[in-house]
């Protein structure tokens, strides 16, 4: 008998039939002898229906009003849940986050779990209950209901499996687990079976997300095995877990693209000492985000700096830099938007400088200019302009063999 | 400077533009220079809504599941409205059941109020804010949500203003306020500036029912005044509180008519001790609450027993009573849905013969014939047909002169 979390998103409980067909899969499951902790999200589209309703009242509500409001669409989600499973005879009962006591920092909207007390759940547990938790919430030291922030199920569930010590934390989506690259652009890409922390984390970071950062991070931390899956159906997913270096047969996982990237560049920057950090300080105080940055070699004194951000943030980076251009005297700043940026991900990347001159040599075969370039240990990514950016897939995960063999 | 507590009702806060209304009263009220805790119910229909996709899971839902899942009500009230009023810059602050420390016994979808602790609303109304709270719930030792059942953010209410020594507990209603009868029958029924406790109880059973009984008993046994008004006026409304017999000028306070009542008789019942008894054990034994009752008088050795139950009782009730009637050798079971109880409440009624006498003139005038009598210290009950009863009521209204004047 084994103690598995599982955790179901908002498209699984959207509707009360869907419910059914959820509390039917855990049921089953429990009737296959393990013990079950089921992290449940909001239903469908409630929680952007809270948010409409509170714009109706205010255009600038407080961080925790809104969390008060927000944390109402799990509370509906698990009672209903279980409702389902009580239906079918089966001893259930539903928890919110500051039942089972998750207790986080005090930062709404964002909050971060510090703590989670188990013994509420591990007594309904032992009374033999599926124990259905409200994903997404957590309460402060103040007594103040918080949220976790987008994707925040995520990490609840994996929270809870490292503080069960579970021995798997399941995430029910609404794809088969994690690919190669994105099937809808890479008809041949193969679903992978198993994939480390770090890779996973960086697909993530890199628009392929399936996961929560968080809660990968979460994982990763306290080892705990996360089993991504599809809702749909019974086959095996993608397990997310501590991978050696040498377990592993592909250098390459996978090929990930980002197309929500602009490119910015003030020019012409006097080089000296303290610019750099003006120039990323400035977009820290705005709270810019910023993923690549390159700084172009010195001529005549002067330095281009570019750097990417989201295309969210780029109309404040964009105010920031002009500002910041004026008082440094460069040039000024030019932006693009029509770029796109293009990983590959793999244990082992950063060793193994081949796999780099692969991936540029896909690109060249295919005449595609690389704008920038940025590299971590285990990912290699570029940046293009965006109308390549479907080929530029292909082509990679065509050189590093990644496919089922199905495309032509 | 005072304390106040305010409860306003589900359709007082039924869209934004209401919601912003309220959080305008209520400012206005704080400006006054008062303390203010505000207790809300759930928007509009929104428990109907809930409720209904309960059903839609299972026609059986536990107790337990439906107090977690209604909770979620008056919990997007509660931060609906504190939003409204950040929004004019006043400091506000939201709670639910549990964050106020609202402690009631185990009894799921009815609990009863058990301790209230004050220690959280005292702190944020020294820190000079708004408290807003989530009505109808509280949480249990278990730490499980709870609610009150109907009406129960009135008891919500009286209860905090009971702890917290509020000077005033005032209920928003849709109603200006405690009327000598139903305007909708007796067009110059005149609204009572106070009524006491128990005259309220006696009204709010006999089905006018502006206020919660709970709430009316919390309120007499802690001392506190409630002033029943109107959400769209400032005028005030009717004070609920302890009247002294000598203060009152009229001896009759108010006429009201409930038309959700129905007769059954047992005919014929052998005389023997112990067979009332058996009767309503019986009708207990099935959870039919009963009303007036009455026993003929022996007539070769046998008793008609006659009582009344609500409509919704009267199933059960025949049932059972058929089935008694053939264990105890009777002659049958007969019963009427078209009977109505007219009533008149006022403070010392019980001791005041004329007081009855003149409203069995008001029928006798009227040619109503009446079934059934029945009488407290402070109500005189008479069941009637059904058809006669808006009459019954207009000609006992008229007899004692409760009117404004201004009907002819």
């Amino acid at each position: 008998m084994g103690l598995i979390v599982q955790k179901f998103g908002g498209s699984s409980v959207a509707t009360p039939e869907k419910i059914k067909n959820v509390a039917a899969r855990i049921i089953k499951e429990k009737q296959n002898g393990n013990q079950l902790v089921v992290v449940v999200s909001a239903m469908g589209d409630t929680t952007d229906h809270l948010i409409d309703m509170a714009r109706q009242i205010t255009d600038n509500p407080s961080d925790r009003e809104i969390d008060m409001l927000l944390s109402t669409g799990e509370q509906v989600s698990i009672s209903l849940l279980s409702m389902a499973i009580e239906a079918q005879s089966e001893p259930v009962i539903s928890l919110t986050g500051a039942q089972v006591g998750i207790i986080t920092n005090k930062v709404h909207r964002k909050a971060r779990i510090v703590e989670v007390h188990t013994h509420r759940i591990q007594r309904e547990l032992e009374a033999g209950k599926i124990v259905i938790v409200a994903g997404f919430q957590g309460l402060n030291e103040n007594d103040d209901i918080t949220t976790l922030g987008r994707g925040g199920s995520d990490t609840t569930a994996v929270a809870l499996a490292a503080s069960l010590k579970a021995d798997v934390c399941e995430i029910f989506t609404d794809v088969e687990g994690v690919f190669s690259a994105d099937p809808r652009i890479v008809p041949d890409a193969r679903k992978l079976d198993e994939i480390s922390y770090d890779e996973m984390l960086e697909m993530a970071s890199l628009g392929a997300v399936v996961l929560q950062p968080r809660a990968v991070e979460y994982g990763k931390n306290h080892g705990v095995p996360i089993h991504v899956r599809s809702t749909f159906t019974d086959s095996p997913g993608t397990i997310v877990k501590e991978v050696g270096l040498l377990e592993k047969e592909l250098v390459v996982s996978g090929v990930t693209c980002d197309k929500k990237v602009s490119k910015v560049a003030i020019m012409e920057v006097p080089d000296r000492p303290g610019v750099a950090s003006q120039v990323f300080t400035a977009l820290a105080n705005d709270n810019v985000s910023v993923d690549m940055i390159i700084q172009s070699i010195k001529r005549d004194g002067v330095n281009d700096i570019s750097f990417t951000v989201s295309e969210e943030d780029l109309k404040k980076a964009v105010t920031s830099m002009q500002k910041l251009s004026d008082d440094l005297g460069a040039k000024g700043v030019v932006y693009d938007m029509n770029v796109a940026k293009v990983s590959i991900v793999g244990a082992g990347l950063g060793g193994n400088p081949s796999v780099a001159a692969k991936m540029f040599k896909a690109l060249a075969d295919l005449g595609i200019n690389i704008e920038m370039i940025s590299t971590s240990e285990i990912k290699i990514s570029c940046l293009i302009q965006e109308r390549f950016a479907d080929q530029a897939v292909q082509g990679i995960h065509d050189i590093f063999e990644l496919g089922n063999g199905t495309s032509s």
